[in-house]
């Protein structure tokens, strides 16, 4: 069994969920309160999780929303402190673990839960949340070493929480809890892990470490991606793939660029429920495209460890590797018009995640990588 | 400045010397207490980060000696209680980081200080020590970042301390301070840092993360050593060799491997007063030379890293290299003879660092690699 240190300490392989009881004891926890999802309820993981545990958690909440929100977390929030709960086990996907963190923020901030967020600077205002466990069910999100929430807020706002108190105390990954994955949301989650390399890689933020490490997750990701969609149970290519995910997360640490800025504005349209992984394939070649040889070094590097030769098409080989693995071909074949333009570019210029891009992107340049992925 | 997250928080850019009161003044330090050298005390160094500091430090310990041992450990810890200081500023190469963490674990144990060793299994009885700024003025130790030190004992054990309460709470990497190292020094400790990527890459134990960040320091360290050493007021082979180190030390968090086992044996010969980094270049081509086809798919990551052909001969590269830095090419020329050999492979099989060397290492091999050496 691997156990790395790094931000988050983690526990990484297959049948590693058994060790959950004894990392709760090792932070003290003895009161857990469990998050997840309505779909882990329904496929038998959350029953999973319960046997590894070994005993009744205090508290459990099963009803994450595909992406999170401030009401469910106030829910959730609520449920905690009936339990008197003293730990938090995010069990799922990033919305698990991203509402998690929320019900962290709320139980111990008497702050309103808006003034905490990024675009308005409120990381100065974030101290310690309750220990957080994150175990992932997908390969792709990363938050289990995250140190940021995604969270839509009760005014309309996808708000980003950033905090290292929001860095889960401990992960646990477990290939083994994806191997139910279906082919399109392995695709999907994936090819988010693969955007967080590419868009670490590429931010001009230094930090050679954390670049090492996106360049070896985009490598892992080119080889293993495609095995893990076309058969669920290949256990290597699950291993592969949720290591991949785990360094895009600390890769990002670097920081992110448009493709997310893009993509976190469309995922605020509550009516089309988007994927925030798709949105991200789908958007990621038009984003490199434009990029371009504004960071040719850096190219060179994802192509040598993607397998293309020098004069490689980055772009194109994203592109090809989405319809290879089935994802959708342009924004519009996910049921976005050209109506959805001008909100989410206001939207995506005020992204943390722009500031941080390859190049400088502004309102200009987000209509037109808008335009190329529609 | 790039800021970066690991296990350290460190500040790493030309000039981040001029960060050091804020970085304590953010620690909650009011009475730093100095731990360095003779050679800084003398060369100006020392003045430089006292003019930084801006006010006369609690307490100042420039008596570390090339091997730290326990005797001055003590008396540096006396003159920190005497000074009642409230954190530990290392400031030199790896012998006053090193002996600031010894300090740091008298001060804060009541424990006799052999019972806290790695090899007694003392890491347990380890809490947390003041907070330690580390500041390296050489560029290959990396332990700024590490949770070990290495202290000859009085009962003339060179004992390995290792805990997650030794990493410094913060680093500060001015490659500024490296610009004055005479080149027999920067090739001796820039060579230290090229083993520590390689054999932290070597080690079977799994860590992605790290294995990655060792191939990204070892490619640095080759492209950049040779022009530290032929010019060190070089500014970007300056930075680039502390990155090399900073990434070296990320690395071996995985673990180590003989050519440590047996470099700290040898250390340990007091008349001789051999230089850590020199020891492990000497070596390093006669252990991967051992090594060989059994770690194939590693030997090749590092030859594509170090710009070598699918069939470039990577012993003879760092024998080269080590040539060309005007390293010695044996241990013999270092002083070393055959009436050394039983007691350093005595001492080497029992080292932390042999558990994790890419291939079983008894007394045997061992020999058999102090021959080659020599």
């Amino acid at each position: 069994m691997a156990l790395m240190n790094y931000l988050t300490q983690c526990t990484f392989d297959h049948g590693a969920l058994e060790q959950t009881p004894k990392i709760l004891d090792r932070l003290g926890v003895k009161r857990p309160f469990v998050v997840t999802d309505p779909g882990l309820k329904a496929n038998g993981l959350l029953a999973a999780l319960l046997a590894a545990l070994g005993k009744e958690p205090a508290g459990v909440f099963t009803d994450t929303p595909p992406n999170p929100t401030e009401s469910a977390s106030e829910i959730a929030a609520e449920a905690y402190r009936a339990g008197q709960c003293d730990g938090i086990v995010a069990f799922g996907g990033g919305s698990s673990m991203d509402l998690a963190k929320a019900v962290g923020l709320m139980v111990n901030h008497t702050r309103p839960f808006e003034e905490l967020g990024g675009s308005v600077k409120g990381m100065k205002h974030i101290g310690p949340i309750p220990p957080l466990v994150a175990i992932p069910t997908t390969a792709g999100t990363g938050s289990e070493v995250s140190p940021g929430a995604v969270v839509i807020l009760k005014n309309g706002r996808k708000e980003t929480f950033v905090s290292p108190h929001l860095v889960p105390k401990a992960a646990i990954c477990d290939p083994d809890l994806t191997i139910g994955l279906p082919p399109s949301l392995t695709a999907a989650t994936g090819m988010d892990a693969m955007t967080h390399c590419i868009e670490a890689v590429l931010t001009p933020v230094v930090h050679p470490p954390a670049e090492a490490i996106g360049v070896d997750g985009a490598e892992r990701i080119g080889i293993w991606l495609e095995r893990a969609v076309k058969n669920g149970e290949d256990k290597d290519a699950r291993w592969h793939m949720m290591m991949g995910s785990f360094e895009g997360a600390l890769a990002f640490s670097k920081g992110l660029g448009a493709v997310h800025g893009l993509s976190h504005a469309l995922g605020r349209i509550e009516a089309l429920k988007l994927h925030h992984g798709t949105l991200n394939a789908v958007i990621l070649p038009h984003s490199l495209a434009m990029i371009g040889n504004q960071a040719e070094a850096k190219f060179a590097r994802l192509r040598r460890a993607l397998g293309l030769g020098p004069n490689g098409d980055l772009p194109q080989y994203i592109a090809d590797l989405n319809a290879r693995i089935g994802l959708p071909a342009n924004l519009r074949a996910m049921g976005v018009n050209e109506e959805h333009g001008a909100d989410a570019i206001d939207y995506a210029v005020t992204d943390l995640a722009t500031a941080s891009n390859a190049i400088p992107f502004e309102a200009e340049q987000y209509r037109d990588l808008f335009k190329r992925a529609l």
